[in-house]
């Protein structure tokens, strides 16, 4: 909703290196997985000979760890904009969940193969717990507010459990149809596939208003 | 229930060779991961030359799908039981859940890292997307059957996506625990979680008393 353009530009109008750089290397990687990217390709992507990307990145880890940290970036400002979040606004929890996917999607590449991209790049694994205990906590405020709310009905002892399938399944999605139904291609129906599969492990805990705008935010699609 | 022993042996009481090769290799893989294993490690344990354990298994891929199909044979074991359960018997389907992940618990080795396991086995792709087919079908089947029985009560349309859920999680849990928590050396502690959260997934849909016998299930612990 808010305008965030210019929000990465540099001082000066044009994108840096740095950041064509990292732009081509998103799309590479979302497209062929990072283990199956060269440097060679990168750099003519990006019109530069590798001993400039060489100058930027040494390495491909830490091409996957700089653009984890934009990940990282999106998602602790997507739990802020969550922590604001008026109480009873059911519709504005369901647009946390698909916006949440949203950033999924940009960066596609990081959930296809985790443990793959952690022999990639083992210096993730810190960084992912971070965002994965920042979400948690996250959520967990979100289900007590929507619990205040009358918006959902979690015991207390099961509350931790849903929020644990949460993460499974908001994580592995793409692992399972990968091994599962051999989609390696991963297009806007298949994260549309995600989130309706994490969407439906609340749907039994939710007032039939929250329930409403969950079916409402799953009818939109992904572009 | 059904008495077992002797299943597997061989027409001499002495195991053979390639029973001893496969029940350390099991152990070991369990223990340490297969990536981490050697082949001089497996001789050693079944005290044999390596030039003897090369004439059984050529290649830890070798090793590896042999392994599986013994949870392959067993996985389908179970499902033929559970084909033969009577309809409102949901003890019977609790005790389905559990043997499930009894085997799990067996092949631990298996649910670990699952990519890295098909990079060691590549060969292993069309084993396991046999037995999921396998177990998928079974699973629901046994869904139409507590349907009929009054045990569970899922709309139509949730089935295939609660089907999927209980199968993200059940072959996922252990990659989480490995990633999130930091838990490698799975304990009888970390399947019983396992089977937890699986059986949180089913909570919701089930009646009264089928509630009481997962329960009653889950308050049994793993040994």
């Amino acid at each position: 909703m808010s305008d965030n353009k210019g929000k990465r530009t540099d001082p000066v109008v044009q994108p840096s290196t740095r950041e064509r750089i990292l732009a081509s290397t998103l799309s590479l990687f979302n497209q062929k997985g990072p283990e199956a990217v060269t440097t060679a390709e990168i750099a003519k992507a990006v019109q530069i000979n590798q001993g400039n990307l060489y100058y930027h990145f040494r390495t491909k880890e830490s091409l996957v760890l700089a653009l984890f940290s934009r990940f990282e970036a999106d998602a602790l400002a997507l739990v802020k904009e969550a922590d604001a979040v008026e109480g009873a606004d059911s519709k504005a929890y369901a647009g946390f969940l698909r916006k949440w996917f949203s950033l999924v999607w940009i960066h596609r590449f990081l959930f296809r193969d985790i443990p793959g991209l952690l022999a990639i790049a083992p210096g993730l694994r810190a960084p992912i717990l971070m965002v994965s205990g920042g979400m948690r906590l996250s959520v967990d405020v979100i289900f007590q507010r929507m619990e205040d709310a009358d918006l959902i009905n979690v015991a207390a002892e099961d509350r931790k459990t849903l929020l644990t399938n949460m993460w499974i399944v908001s994580t592995y999605w793409a692992v399972y149809l990968g091994l599962q139904e051999g989609v390696h291609d991963l297009g806007p129906q298949h994260v549309h596939w995600g989130l309706s599969q994490v969407a439906s492990l609340l749907r039994p805990y939710l007032s039939p208003k929250a329930r409403a705008d969950l079916e409402a935010m799953l009818s939109e699609l992904f572009t």
